[in-house]
């Protein structure tokens, strides 16, 4: 089965690189904070970059609901009707609704679920990882699959830091134990901190994907 | 092989209601607060219930060492490999090495994983979900197997409500509109708030159980 997914996984991420786009798959626990950065990130550059968005989720459609609130122009909602993770088939569905010509950057927001969406390759540049402050500072140890596969880790709710015993400089050590190679954001998407330093990786990285697809 | 896990919670449910046991699935998110609520209620409860404890986590026996260190007599880790559940097997082999006479209550911290443990029976007499004032106050919804399994819900962080847009009355009126039956406890773990009326529901339910064995 898996095999399966990763032939379709490999298609995705050809019909993607021909067309430039960069695909960031968002993993995280419930409640992390996947759909916050995803309406804080169209807020501060739907003038700038071209966003579509895949919002999966377990029963309801309310992320999605939530991203097209905030500006979102190319949602598409995958239900997965009790499935714990999206799969490269429902990508492939999802994305043939999405006119794809002039995207920058397709995000897909994973089903919360710190476990199972580590196993699925959706033919995404790169996995990105979730934790927030109030979560437990050796979540990286207890669920490393994830982030091993993930390149890039954003620390979120730094705003709620000295409200539990979670220390920063642990959490950043256990994910860098896990995968030296983790580019690591420290942010609040309540309160703003960290965000812009995102935002300048998040248009380099679609740059790069770009000049890729030219070369 | 859900027909077979199904077969072996029945037996595993004799097994513990031959000896007037309370058996308790506790489920939730990754960071909601499991292993806290149950170093609390060792500390508050462990010279008055026996209580044996397995925690399940899919790599490191981190929350097994965090119970013991709490006070806890009979601890079991078990340790999935990267199985993002529980299953009655895994529940089978760890009870027998549990002396179980005496023992009143047996806590299961399941795996931190708010949609896989819905669908695998271990035995319990119930299930009691988590949830964090952090995690956001659709939870319920957008996870609604679990909540619907579950007799019991504790929200926990309540002394966080208010650093966010989490809404207490929201997540319990979302969480009793898909399941009226749910038994809610409002807890801090870090503060105290709420525990001793945990404690006492603990106290009384252990008590049931038991007057149901000798009936």
């Amino acid at each position: 089965m898996l095999s399966e997914n990763d032939r379709l996984a490999a298609l995705i991420r050809q019909r993607l690189a021909a067309k430039g786009i960069l695909a960031i798959n968002l993993v995280s626990s419930p409640g992390s904070g996947k759909t916050r950065l995803l309406e804080r990130t169209l807020g501060a550059l739907r003038d700038t970059l071209e966003m579509a968005m895949i919002a999966g989720d377990v029963q309801t459609e309310n992320d999605a609901d939530r991203l097209r609130k905030a500006g979102g122009r190319m949602v598409r909602a995958i239900v997965t009707g009790g499935a714990c993770h999206l799969d490269a088939s429902m990508i492939t569905r999802a994305l043939d609704e999405i006119d794809l010509d002039g995207v920058d950057v397709l995000f897909i927001e994973n089903v919360g679920n710190l476990v199972c969406p580590a196993g699925y390759d959706l033919g995404e540049d790169l996995k990105l990882v979730l934790i927030s402050t109030t979560e437990g500072d050796d979540k990286p140890l207890k669920y490393p699959a994830m982030f091993r596969k993930s390149s890039v880790m954003i620390l979120n709710k730094v705003d709620l830091l000295g409200t539990s015993e979670f220390d920063r400089e642990t959490v950043k050590a256990n994910a860098l134990r896990i995968n030296g190679h983790l580019k690591i954001f420290e942010v609040s998407c309540a309160r703003g901190d960290g965000l812009d330093e995102w935002y300048r990786w998040l248009a380099d990285a679609v740059r790069a994907k770009q000049n890729l697809a030219r070369s």
